[in-house]
């Protein structure tokens, strides 16, 4: 069976998608929308696909399966059509930036009975799913604490920050969903601290560059995240776990691995310098694990309870750091965390 | 000029320190005191120096300074005492476990204008010694974000755990001090979690053995502080600083470094076993620069100043932890922070 | 422009091509013809293309290049129709294991003035490319002293090993080629050593399987070669450059790059296992430089004569080891050395 | 016991040797003579001990042993006069730079039954040692390949060069030792190249800067080396050695490891820059593998023998070098060889 896509969104993130579909043997990329035109029609000749509307895809009798990368505040809509039209989805995080909005969208989902998966690509990036592959196999014994560095190569333009949702909800919710993962337990309490030490212009535009996150668990494990908006050497991308018989991690990839020496001592290159040379192999995973559950029509992990969950650490760490105080994650979530299911932990 | 030296207490620090004025050329180790008498027959034969009564080394006119090694309960009363007698004084962190001791104590030196130096050893490890040396070249920029872990291979006996004022006041004062002396900027609150994970018995105690700690200036700056009380890859001690045109690093020490390769991979064997082989060098050159202080009558640095700020962080991290808040270290030192100095930054 | 491309050989080094091939946006794999049909068939499904004869290919309009990938001692024969022909070439390694055969297929493709290309894929290897690129750009001065490493990670089977030309020929032909790549100047004398530590049988088949060379040239620069057909830990690729003003190195390359530590030490994994997922992205660039050259009508390197050299390099190791002694080049060269050219040197 | 020493010769290797012997609690620095009187004295006064002169140390009843570092000429004559005097002997390699000078003095010491020990600092290093160790244990299985790089800072004054015997016996010997030592068999063939490209001024003493040799064994092992009198990124010592069932290396040292990261990379510091630095724990092992085999009566290694065959090699490299052939070191070595034996291995 070959999964037959349509791709909503031709963006930066969208292109990304559009070329691990088309180089995937089980897929074929078949309509792409845009509100852009010019935007879909080059996308479609590169990738030798049709153009058409949203409103087409979803009434394509062709299509099984959508890429959703068309902006934030249109996506929980775009998931609730979509699923009522009987088609698998992929959605770019997050599902919207509002926790209640998730809640009510992810519903919808569950009774129409659809995949849908989120887009935390980090969890397939293969060197990080080797780190995991190590604490399945037991190898470090019992994980009990995480730390994450994540730091990126620069600050996005404020514009785009002022649609993010604030740090912890764009860019933070990677750490969130990757420290979840790795502890394999739900995080009970969250201490976050923000400040502005990039960018002037980022604080006035009502955000932070600058975050410290400190989350535990009911039985006592911990995870700390440090993020940045600037790094001068490239796109910092680490994790180590410390279990209690040892520890794992993961180091930091460059596009080229050489060292010149000389009297001012040893140098390597810097490191990626942006998420999509970084997570190249992960893109192309990603979407070849949603491919395998449409085909096998089996639940799709990260699921939308893990966007909604990745989401309300983000409002939980937010209320932290402008609050000065431990948030409850329950403080968030309410009633919902009895929903979440570990699967294979 | 020789400084002469006595030696109070000649249990396992002491003996460390009794190696390295040995083998100061510019040092001389005249006599050592112990309450146990063989462990000061043993140190004074195996060093060539005199026994003498902590009394007989107070009225001696052939020493100038003494390294004071005792038990943690005594340092306070000692530094009194030999500070009034014009002696130099080193004393093993901390001064004492109670912080308004530890004030009235410093104020007793304040008043004898005399050399009082704390031993935390670690700003004196080359490796963390050329990390501020690149910070002060200013080769990373403004330092904004530092990253310490620091990991034990494993837990101290529970007997001395209990009299050890817990695992922040015992283990994470290095990592508060390292903090404070990378980030050039006093702390203005903490925030800590604790939770036992290594040993049911270090909690039976009253103690935690797993720590993870955020802390924040004024200006927005932070440090995060990963410790445990187990690590079984060995002696953990890294650090990492942030700065606005880059970061610099100190990696960990092993005792050999060599490489195997086969089938199951490339490995290096593990790390130091022990805080003594880790800061071999690190106590030479403390020794080396309070010798320094001794013969130039020059303030000591690490002050005793240096001593109660790091204390007073323990105790607000301990109260951050648990009142499960995050604590102003203004609460804690009260009117003090106006005293703060911090030359040469 | 599309260039057209014909496969010849749809083994296991044709399908990487025809991937190759493939995946570039600038080509389009029209034929593939293997005298075993079901691996022709097999591929062409894959790849969506026909299966031609090689007579049909040869004859065919819509065909610019092929890429030949048959058994060695069809090699230069073939070279020679499809040069005749008009067809631009990409020729496997190496043109044949005789040199005079060589050099009468050169004189034909010169005859016809047609691109050929030999495949030395190390020089496309994105580190080896970028450690190129350092000493193009003067960073270490005056390349003096080149040390290659190059050891299998396990030895083909002795039915291959029979038809290989041997050692020299067959598996150290390639770091000739980047010796003389790096040092940018001929080799002027072989001092080779050989011995069969690996397996007996390849001893029995009249091939070593161990191997330590060095290379000279006029003005006195120096490489060393180092293989082993035995590499438990995996494919060991290394090379390291010095020159007057300081050395550039590439390290050997992991599929994933986590570490696991614990009481035995600190572990990482094993090397690709394989030239073809260590190479992957050399093959890919080795084509597209292919296709450019074919594009813009300009002569590709590696050359023809790039391949007769690096030839005569194992026929003067061979003979060194062999007969006991240093070989000079030109013992085996004779007249041709005057024709070599290094563009863009 | 303590072992009493003499120290002859008050140089730069004087200096190293005297702390080695000052720091052992094994031993004692009774006396030191040196044809220059203020650098007999200086050293007197820094260690404590007496100056006396080469003859009054050799009727010394209160010396047990000497360290030799005079200058290589006096080598030979003083070992034989020390060892019919009864002293145990450690001399700074080499015995001397004619092969069969050194045949005879052994003939001496053999007869006076004495311990002699010859300084290949290196073997001594902890990193080495724990490379051997590797090997010893059966870790890397039997011992195949043996590479070698040595790379000085930068070249000694010419001065020193035409007083040195040549680079093959000053520098590489060490290399031939650690070869040697490492294989675990004796060199059969030695295959050398080299060539001046570091400085004319050396080519014009009649020396080398470049050096890059095969040494091959028996049963068809083999090991490589490389040596620049040139590496402006510190002191460049690094083995690896190949076995049946994997590889053990050790890297380089640096006297302080961190790493700074910003817009051009990941920079460490250079390597030590000499070999005072680099080897500093080696000379302290040495001289206490020295004090144990004077204490025990046992035989030193390394032994006069294996001093002599270091040197053997070195002239058979030289005429490897200059004749432009293999050559058997039988042919140096002549009815020798049989003499040796390798205890331990």
């Amino acid at each position: 069976m070959t999964v037959r896509f349509g791709l909503l969104g031709a963006g930066r993130i969208g292109k990304v998608h559009a070329k691990a579909v088309s180089s995937n043997p089980a897929a074929r990329l078949v309509a792409v929308a845009d509100a852009f035109e010019k935007a879909a029609t080059d996308l479609a000749t590169a990738y030798g696909c049709e153009v058409r509307s949203i409103e087409q895809i979803l009434a394509s009798a062709d299509i099984d399966a959508v890429v959703i990368c068309t902006p934030t505040d249109t996506h929980a809509d775009l998931i609730e059509q979509f699923s009522k039209a009987g088609k698998a989805i992929f959605c770019e995080k997050p599902i919207d930036l509002d926790v209640e909005r998730v809640k009510s969208c992810l519903k919808v989902v569950d009774g129409s009975g659809g995949t849908l998966m989120v887009g935390f690509n980090r969890r397939f990036d293969p060197h990080f799913m080797a780190v995991k592959a190590v604490i399945d196999k037991g190898e470090i014994g019992a994980v009990e604490m995480v730390q994450i560095t994540s730091r990126d190569p620069g600050a996005p333009p404020v514009d785009y920050i002022k649609r993010s949702g604030g740090i912890f909800r764009d860019m933070t919710i990677h750490d969130f969903d990757m420290a979840r993962f790795l502890l394999g337990e739900e995080i009970d309490t969250v201490s976050a601290y923000a400040s502005n030490l990039v960018d002037k212009a980022i604080g006035e535009a009502g955000d932070f560059d600058s975050v410290s996150v400190i989350l535990t668990t009911a039985s006592g494990k911990h995870a700390t995240i440090s993020n940045s908006r600037r790094a001068t050497y490239g796109y910092d991308q680490r994790i180590e776990v410390h279990g209690s018989k040892g520890a794992v991690s993961a180091e930091n990839q460059r596009p080229v691995s050489i060292e010149v020496a000389n009297a001012s001592g040893y140098t390597r290159p810097p490191l990626h310098d942006f998420f999509m040379t970084r997570y190249t192999e992960a893109y192309a995973r990603e979407i070849s694990t949603f491919i395998d559950a449409v085909e096998s029509k089996s639940p799709a992990s990260p699921s939308g309870l893990d966007g909604l969950i990745a989401l309300a650490l983000a409002e939980a760490a937010l209320k932290s750091a402008t609050e000065n105080r431990v948030v409850k994650v329950s403080e968030i979530t309410g009633a919902l965390a009895d929903k979440t299911v570990f699967q294979g932990r």
